[in-house]
Order: structure tokens, then sequence, then C-alpha cells
């Protein structure tokens, strides 16, 4: 009996094109990350239910995919990076320093509605300091977004900031802090939703003049100091929050990222986590898609699992929609294949020359393949130019034994011999700028 | 209410000092496989159980981590990577072109005994040829297997090769092949329970002159060639199995590398799987902790899933044994930092400047921190000998203003001034080495 191989809805297989993509775009973000001294971390795929889901009851709750193990023990699979870091800084606090960076890229599994267009199984990629609160690591956070992107090619973007608290404030000072939670909420649909929406909402459960100056607040614009001023005058004069904000627009000038910062008061951030920065980025080019990397600061990481206060900021990109927009932005073609010379098999009885060759080739940091067994010369071309592979090699047994090398270019079909290897190679490596 | 922050048994969190160690193999790995042209794939952790496990029954089925999603499917996690990868050659058999040479490497998860010092979560590390049955795609696993271990400093080893072909040819020309599958599965536990408890064990199913002549095999010895005259003379003479084994061996030797295999004839491998060459890897170091890296030839990989008979070749790596054996073999300490320059934080008033050159440091390559906050000097070299950091940098108001550079080497505390930027960075670079 033959069982139909297929997999479940809301999972997916790579083919090799895609899976080359993914794996470039995630080692590009780790050179960054790795660039700025942060560090790999490691944790289980499945952890005791109750570590995950805490006091649970939420949303997320219904859609995580628990079990009995073998043990008769609750356990869960991830459906974020957050909480398992949260549990891990909290058991491993004596082993690590403080401030402690780290990045974690991997999978998490949430059995939500597929209908959507959402995934069931899809990457996270998060990077956070822990163990400080000011305005160096908040820039930190946002230089490495900023760097990410510009090692990705993506140099169009804005990376849109604003700040929890002094939100907050405004709210404090027009007497409409104790409904912050659900008004946040409002305000973090803007986008989504529009002006007259937000403010129909808002009027249900506050009064029109709060409304007014809510609307107002978030609607403030100029360029990131007259925001700012702007915004201080709003929430009744300078503060904390918006010294914190001007620090880090010092920072961003010293560093020549400036430009790139919006100080964009509409930015709220759904989750109540968040105490301070807010941020979330966008494509200049694909303002459709939404933010592709978005965080903020903490004040309690861990507050679930000790009682050691441990502050933090950062920030979690978006890996499939980047990559999505990354298709969109370069028209490179997707490749099913990383080599750059393919050595044909013009006579069995050379395929251990060609073996060595290929070693040999390698060492120079070329990708080198061997077509495994005799075919027609024309199938052998064909699989080359399926693949994407630029450079084959001819070599017959006169060829092999008179130590000359017959390259064929697939692109434009052409064809020329070099008389030693060393020519060989300075040809391949000198077009694969 | 705190939660107590606790794993799972027989899973573990990965400390920064150890996930780089096994990123930076696994990054090796990839290189080596994609200097070959192999590709990366990437498949679900859940599959519907069926398809895992087939008809099922088996040791490992009881393993499996199986449950209910909220579908109400039958789901599992996988449990390793090789059935995964049968059901996708068979599912996108159009998409690819044969031979397909893919690599995998992921976590992989079994409820097995943790008392045998077994974990519940670890990394599987695949590759294999698909859609070829011959002596070249053969030998470009064993040279794969090969160039790995070069690429990751371990010189001395040995690659111990076999054939089942050529095994069962023996087995039927002494009348035994009917006890083939019970045989095999003794013969491979030679090197762990001995010759005499092998004897033992054969001589419950078979007669003593055909136990007598299978060790007379199994114990064959000599260099390749010598050992292969042997086994043929005892299995009734030259047939395709030897001539195969004869075509790797002078592949090995024109690629240069023959001196590293050694035919082996007591290699048999437990599983039913395997039809054609069988292989090990042995440290010659660390005798004592097995194979490192082993595979064979099998005809059929998908006939769980299609009628299209897919033959390959592959190996497997024992990541977690591998990363063991590197660190008997290799003396360096575990670095939990990646970092290669630590700006110390002299003055918060400069901490602009500092983020603005660590970005102007990171372009040179460097991976460059920022200490984010002032503290006592001795603080800051503290936590960079701890990390493992070589330089730090240290920076006044004064020092910033004049466009002068001191750095300092944590290892001998030597410390010098630099007149500009260029005679800086050339100094760290020399050092890296």
């Amino acid at each position: 009996m033959i069982i139909k191989p297929q997999i479940l809805k809301g999972f997916r297989d790579a083919l090799p094109g895609f899976e080359i993509k993914r794996k470039s775009l995630i080692h590009n973000l780790e050179k960054v990350f790795e660039s700025f001294g942060f560090v790999p971390i490691n944790t289980p795929v499945l952890e005791y239910t109750q570590v995950l889901l805490g006091k649970g009851g939420g949303e997320t709750d219904k859609q995580v995919y628990s079990f009995q193990d073998h043990g008769k023990r609750d356990v869960s699979m991830r459906f974020d990076l957050t909480v398992p870091f949260a549990r891990y800084m909290a058991q491993h606090n004596t082993e690590l320093q403080l401030p402690f960076k780290r990045y974690h890229i991997d999978k998490v599994w949430r059995g939500e509605n597929t209908q959507k267009g959402r995934f069931r199984e899809f990457y996270q990629c998060d990077f956070d300091i822990v163990g400080l609160d000011n305005a160096s690591s908040d820039f930190e956070i946002v230089l490495m977004m900023y760097s990410s992107l510009q090692r990705l090619g993506i140099p169009d973007f804005h990376i849109h900031l604003s700040h929890r608290g002094l939100f907050n404030t405004l709210l404090h000072s027009i007497g409409a802090h104790e409904k912050s939670a659900e008004i946040l909420r409002i305000v973090d649909k803007l986008s989504k939703i529009g002006r007259s929406e937000i403010q129909k909402l808002l009027e249900e459960i506050i009064k029109p003049q709060q409304v007014q100056d809510i609307i107002t607040f978030i609607e403030a614009k100029g360029d990131f100091l007259e925001t700012l001023e702007k915004l201080e005058q709003l929430s009744g004069g300078n503060n904390e929050f918006t010294d914190r904000l001007r620090m880090i627009f010092t920072y961003a000038e010293q560093a020549g990222i400036a430009e790139k910062l919006v100080l964009n008061p509409s930015i709220t951030r759904g989750l109540d986590y968040y105490t301070g920065i807010v941020f979330e980025n966008f494509l200049d080019d694909l303002p459709g898609i939404g933010s592709i990397c978005s965080g903020g600061r903490y004040n309690d990481l861990a507050s679930l699992y000790t009682r050691e206060k441990l502050p933090g900021v950062g920030a979690s990109i978006g890996l499939d929609r980047l990559l999505a927009a990354m298709s969109e932005l370069h028209t490179e073609k997707e490749k099913p294949s990383v080599t750059d010379v393919l050595i044909c098999c013009m006579d069995e009885e050379n395929i251990g020359s060609y073996h060595a060759l290929a070693q040999k080739i390698r060492k120079e940091g070329l990708k080198t393949e061997v077509y495994l067994k005799k075919k027609k010369l024309q199938r052998q071309l064909q699989y080359a130019e399926k693949q994407g592979i630029p450079y084959v090699l001819l070599l017959g047994t006169e060829e092999i034994s008179r130590g000359t090398y017959t390259l064929k270019c697939i692109e434009n079909r052409e064809q020329k011999t070099y008389e030693n290897f060393e020519s060989l190679i300075s040809k391949i490596l000198s077009e694969q700028e």
C-alpha cells in the first residue's frame, strides 16, 4: 500500500531555491548581530505547558500545540521566542553576564486559522539587550535594525519611533489614563483602519475633548525635533521620556542615521508588555506590507519566573514578510543551485580525474559539482542551465593528459580553452563579482 | 505567584559558549556540503502520524511524540530527517532534478530513556545523493565525509567501508542467506561485544562451519586491495560488488584520499534499509566514542510513498558526538562571546561617539561591542576578560577630539596609542590570524 505523500495544512516544505534564499537571509542577519557582539542561544522546542502559558487564558493559548508526553507531563511547542527567553534568563541568571545581548532565529508554532494566509509553522528572529534601561541600549537596537536592512540591500526604509511613557503622560494630563490599555490598542490600529474609525472607537470609551487631544497628539508631524517639541507641549512639557527620545536622536545624528528616524506618536504597539520606546520599520517602496521589524522597551522581562527585575529592549524581524519584500524589491531569480562550476562527465573512465579536479577547484573557494554519470552532453548542459550554474568544464581524455581546461559559459555559450589551472581559476573568479 | 523556570528532562538549553561552537560546526559543514553543490531543504517539524510512521510497529514508534492537533488530526514530531526526506522526494518529484543532492541539518525528537545519557531533542545532519546507483556517487559521499573532517581540523580518522551485497554473496555461497537479516544485526555488534560473543550468538542460529566462514570473512585484514582479494576468494570470486569497491578505491587514489579508506568487512550497519556500500568513520585518537559519521547505499528511498524507484547513497553525522570529540581533541576554551573589540564607556557624554566609532570598525569586518553604560573601568575590563574579548578601546573626551585611539590587549595588559584609525585597524587585523 502506498501512503499519500502530503503535509499538514498551514505547514510548508521548502524547495532548494527558497531555502537557499532563506538561509542566506538568516546568515546575513546573524553576521550583523554578531558584528555587534550579540550571541546566539538555543532553547527546547517543547517545554512544560505551565512554563510557556503561565497564568494563561489569552487568545494565543488556544492556538498552542499542547499535549501529554510519554511521562504524562503537560507539554507545549513554543509559540514564540520571547517566553522561552524570559524563562531562560530567570533560570541561567547566575551564569550570564548582564547586560546580556542575545539573538535567536528559529521556528515557532501556532495552530492559527490558515484562511487568513497565516502559517502554523514559521520563523521568528528576535534580538534583545537585557539588564539595562538607558538611551544607549535603546539606540543600539535601533542601530542594529538599520544595519540589518543596509546589509540586506534595502536602503529605503524608515524607523518609526515613539515612547509609551510619553503617551501615558498625555493620557494622565487629559485625565484618560485609566483607559490607557484600551486606548493604546485602538490607536495601534490607525494605519489599518484610519483616523475616523479610531475616533469613533475612542468616543465609545472617553469624552470628545479627550479624543480630540489624543488625535492631535498622534497626528503631530514634522521633522524629529519639531515633532518632539509639539509632543512636549501637548503632554505638559519636558520630561524623562522626551529626554530619552532626544538622547536617542542625538546618538543617531552622531552615527549618521538620523535621517532614517521618524518620531511617529501613533506608534503604540498593541502589547501591554512595552513600557518605553516602541518602534516599527517600514519600507519606503512597499508601505502596504506593514512593519517588517518592530519592538520596544519593557521594564520586566521575566516577572513570571523570578523576582529579579530584568529590564530590556528588543526587536523582532518578520522573516517571512522580509523575504517576500526582498523578492519584490530585488529582481534576481530564485536559483535551485549554489554551484559555481559543473564538471561535465565526458567519459566514464575519467570520473576519478573529475573528482580529483573538483577537490582542487573547491580549494580555490569555488563551489564545484561533478556530473556523476555519463550522459549526452546536451543533457548535461541543460541541467546546468536549469540549475542556473554559470560555468561548465568540458574535459575529455586528451585534454586531461595535456592539462588544459575548456570552460563554457552557459549564458552566452562562449567556450574557451585555458592552458593551465591558474588561468582557468582567475577567469572564473574574475567573473564572480 | 512565581512559576519555577525549568525545562523538561532530556531537553537542553544552550548557553552562548556552547551555541557559538555548535553554530560554527554547522556553518563549517554547510560550507563543505555547498562546495560540492549540495543544496539545503526544509520540511515541517509536525507531519501526519501515518506519513511518518507508515505501517508502524517498530521500536522507534513508541518513542515518537504523537498527539491530536486542533483539527483532530493525528500528528507527530519528526524523529529523524530520512523519513521526511523520502516523503519530500515522492511529493516534489516533478519539481526536482535527478540526481538530487541535498543536505539537512536540524532538530529531531524521540522520547527515549534519558538514563542512557540520551537526549530527547537532538540535531541530525544528513546528506544524500538520490537518483543514481554508481561508484561515482558512492565515492562523492565518501569524499564529502573526508572533506568535512578536514575542514573541522580533524585530520586523523579512517573511513571503514564495506558492501552489503558482498556480504550477502558470502552468505549465499555458504548457504546461510535465509538468516541474513539476523546475521547482519549480530555482526554489526562486533566492535561493541567482541568476537567470542558474536560467535556464540551466531552459533544459536547457524551451523558451526557457517559461523567459522563468517568470522573468517569479517576478520579479513590487510591493505584495501589485499583485503578485497581475500573477500573475493571467500565469497566465490569477482562480482559486481567487488568491482564497485575496486572502482571506489581507484577514485580515492586519484583524489589522494586512499590512505583514509579501510576495507572492513565487519561493518554491516544494523538497518535492513541498506543494500550497497556501508561505511562508518572513526577518529584515530578517540576510538572509544564510536562512529561519528555513518551511512550507505539504499536502493529504494521512498517506496512507502511512490512506486518510482529512487536509489541513493547518503550519510549522517552525529553532531553531538562530533562536538564532544572536538572538545576533547582541541584545547581551545569555550568562549561566551564573539566580540573582537570592546569600546569601553569612559564618559557618558561620549556614548554617541562610541556607537559611531563602532559602526566604522564593524565596516572593517571586526565584531565590535560598545559597553553600554559608564561603570568603573576595572569592571569593564573584567567583563572583557570573562567574555574572552581580546581587545578594548579606551577613549576619553580628549582622545576623541584628537582623533587618537588607545588600545589595550586583555591578555598581556599592554596598552598603546595609535595616531589614526588605519593604524589601529591594521594592528587588530594583524593579530587576528
